[in-house]
């Protein structure tokens, strides 16, 4: 860690930051230049109040040269992380193709959107269970009936499952769940992801709406911290200024997030773009910007008129989705 | 609410869609125009989902004419709320002057700040025992014993005591706590926002940082519909493309949440803007923009030469922003 | 358009509103629901102004329902625009792979990169010449120079050339340039986009850092509306807090884009990014995404050790992107 | 300048970086500390490219320690600037009361507004007679006719006027306004902000919509780099996610421009907000954030039922407003 001290700065007030810095168990290179001084901190400067530092009076700026986050960070792990869920795995070189219903609502529902992704491709099932909604209003979700039935799905199809936990005091519920997602609303909250890194599932986490890179790279960390090691980030798109579309999905995430870390990326483009037209080509973006999986919804009802052209693919149009998303991966080899 | 239909839109369509909104339990107007077909909606809009009405590829777009939230709309409950924290009350002219420090650090400390914010003219404390932070490597506070010590702080000065909450399996732990503060990162935890909905403790609820203030009133209605309507909302900055301020300070958020809302607004200066010497002009800012209220962090360390200048404002800093408070709120009467 | 008055709004109110906006060569037609009466507006509603009617206090909300931009619109004009620049096509299934320097520095190097993008694949020729720059002490170009040089690498190499006015004044010096690019900075310049109109010229119109994409559609309508149709869209990245990438590529866009409007939309990954291991992902998912070209930045100093690494690609990295470009192109289809 | 090069740099790598920085006449200071290098780059880095330098690959990052604007920056002029249009004084304690139409209508409409305006405390006149408007189709402005009316209302009052400027060419009709707009959307129009820098008008220059603060000081230094310092910087709204209001007030700009820079600050809340009824709010919390003036919107006809309540004050409402304005200024002395 850097920090760049004003000019001006009196050698007392700066011997008194060098000493409050040692009293951390930092060693503090001082070098005087001619315009400033810089302060290199040496140790670990994980614990070191970044934002505080900032704030005072004397200082400049400060900059991070090594990472604040270690097991999530691709230097001490140059290694891609390969996830084990079920007989699925996910990165390094193998792609998650995640399909299935915004919402569990029926067996024959989930167990018919199955088939069908399985079929087209998908090799893991996702459907929400509990459902954060902005309004207390709305509909929450099956819950636990919502899990029971998503096991019956897995059972029937093979596929491993994905659905968000919102509670952590309903972890029982997720015990024969192969992923558990972490919402974005939930990305900062730091209790359930501690909590979820004592178990050893895969845990799905998704990018806040206004959370930065290394944000989620910190969130990965408190779980990570936790033991549990078993972490897929997931770029879902970010809030922005525009509006045409539900958020702005940020495909640079992919590269960056590779180049700092080890762990799988998946990105999500019907969440992101709201609508289901831009499901396709944000689908096969992802794939050649170089993600590890996609997260897409599929429904499964013929009789829905209404459902065409929502955020959710029909199966025929997943199904075209599978096929141009594996001629894409063959053309990026 | 109102759904505006595309052009091309066939009868079938229309009917199937007309069909699925009274299913509903709504009364649909259809309004034919030249250019375009609105169907207003009658009835209890709050438990449609708008997010998928708006993704039907029929649809224009969907417009809510009445709000979503029904607890907290001024419409409903036109006088100003006042809350009760101790003897303390907030909102309807009566102003909240919130102070402390950032963290509880040791009793010494917590009652020496108390003692000197209380002089100056504060009526309520503040300082965080449970903090959420992004490094999972960094202090993460004193947690049940920083209640314990905020505890006897409010035992020897008399004033109230607001601290946040960070999980919902700690609220034994808040049983003395005046008001209970629900943190940016948590404002849409909704589980925990259900919880606390269940007290009768005064909420503090700041805004996420990339939230709405929509988004912020629906968050207040998941506590209120829940039986608890003390809720108070905070301006705490959001996140812009601004790098010089840690977060953009949204002012006009206080009249706009006053006309939508009768809940009181309080405005926190510190943590919007990371700086000190920014503390001053916006606290007045607000004052004089009609806030209910203001939340400040000082800090009480004349051996800390350190402290001076970043976030917190010393004492006699305070002092001084207390006095112009004042003096600004006769000017706006 | 679609005004919503409010609940409350009296009858005299609402006719002093029907009278102004008949007034303005509109028809009304009123339509009054349970809770909300709904005005339709027909006729030419592109000359009301929306800020104006919205900023009323009866109008609870203001509803295009047909876009504001005409010449640009795809409804009015179903066929892809196909631009020709020289003997290029772009747009329609025409790729425009547009390569360059960032500056031109000097007849050597200009026509030494003119020929290495082509022999990889690129059509069209980029260099700037006209430098917009934050800093008035900064380089900001060769100029006129400029502009001759790169004329010079066309004669050299046959590849039409695209470089960026800045000032009206300056168009005589463009008489030979393919196409003429408008930067983000000059995207809402309205008087420069006027005088372009009046042109024959194709013009290259990037958007702005924090413009919607119905903006930059009102712009390209500015140029449009005086009679030069010969307009590229450009997505070039849009400004947000992630501080990781310069600016976050809003790929959606290119659907968007295309949906609403003929025009071709090009990418430019290089300076959405600002790092060159991020311009071949990036480039080869904007192709993916269906962008009808991209645009990229690539030195040609095998001297330069600095050079490596930054913004530009190397002429080999450039060749390669050329390859994989043509094969995701084919995986699309 | 600091350069922090990344671990792993070698020795002949550094050289190339070192040679070519003091080929820019700079001297380089190298600090090899035990995990980082850094380099000190000293002499005018005004000219170095901070985004090149940033891009390359041996580079962490970069940090500009002493401001890329001098003519601005406070450090080299420590004294408040206060300008002087006609004879009004604006900076340095004295305050600019800035009011008028949005549009310049008619004579009888600006004089009656300059009238109004002054009676009730307003200083200096604002109208608009050259409008950017994003549509083609809309009403662009009175142009030369609209200053000539304004110059009529300066002759009837003696208020000094302000009005934008949106192309060089149009420079002489200019020459009787006493101070010149630069609007938000020419806000990085490098262009014009050379040319008015070789006038010695006042300029009152917006910030644009996604520009920061540095950006607007960078502009301010374009114009007086040409010689030119009268310059008057003005906060206006910059465009966040939030959708409540037409752009988010960035208040905290006025103490940060103040700490940065030597020139004065004014807000402008009707173009922030877009609503009536959040000016007035926003106009006090604006004066008690330390601001040097405020431009306001009023309309001046009785006649027009429909203008209450839209973004321009009634007469009477500035009235309120100016009084309360001149309360909040004692108030914070």
């Amino acid at each position: 860690m850097i920090a760049i001290l004003k000019q001006g700065t009196t050698p007392a007030q700066m011997q008194h930051l060098v000493d409050w810095l040692k009293h951390m168990n930092l060693d503090v290179h001082v070098s005087k230049g001619a315009e400033v001084t810089v302060l290199g901190l040496i140790g670990d400067t994980s614990r070191v109040d970044m934002e505080l530092l900032k704030s005072l009076e004397m200082v400049e700026s400060v900059k991070r040269v090594s990472e604040p986050f270690k097991q999530a960070n691709r230097k001490f792990h140059p290694k891609d992380t390969i996830i084990q869920a079920g007989h699925v795995r996910i990165g390094g070189g193998y792609f998650a193709m995640i399909a299935g219903p915004c919402s569990v609502e029926s067996e024959e529902q989930i167990i018919a959107v199955a088939q069908s992704v399985k079929e087209s491709g998908a090799n893991l099932l996702r459907g929400g269970a509990f459902k954060p909604r902005t309004s207390p209003y709305a509909f929450q979700g099956m819950k636990g009936e919502g899990i029971r039935l998503l096991l019956e799905a897995k059972k029937a199809t093979g596929l491993p499952i994905v659905t968000e936990i919102m509670n952590i005091n309903t972890l029982d519920l997720f015990a024969d769940v192969d992923i558990i997602q972490v919402g974005a609303r939930n990305m900062q909250n730091f209790d359930l992801l501690k909590e979820l890194g004592k178990t050893q599932k895969p845990i799905l986490l998704k990018r806040g709406l206004a959370n930065t890179l290394q944000e989620l790279l910190m969130s990965a960390e408190y779980i990570m911290s936790e033991g549990n090691e078993q972490v897929i980030l997931c770029e879902r798109g970010i809030r922005t200024f525009e509006t045409t579309t539900r958020n702005t999905l940020d495909l640079s995430a992919v590269s960056v997030l590779h180049k700092l870390s080890h762990l799988p990326v998946v990105v999500d483009p019907s969440h992101a773009t709201g609508k289901a037209e831009l499901v396709p080509p944000m689908a096969y973006a992802a794939t050649a910007a170089g993600a590890d999986g996609i997260m897409i919804e599929v429904h499964n009802n013929p009789a829905c008129a209404l459902c065409d052209g929502a955020q959710s693919l029909t199966p025929h149009q997943f199904h075209e989705v599978c096929h141009k998303v594996r001629k894409i991966r063959e053309a990026i080899v």
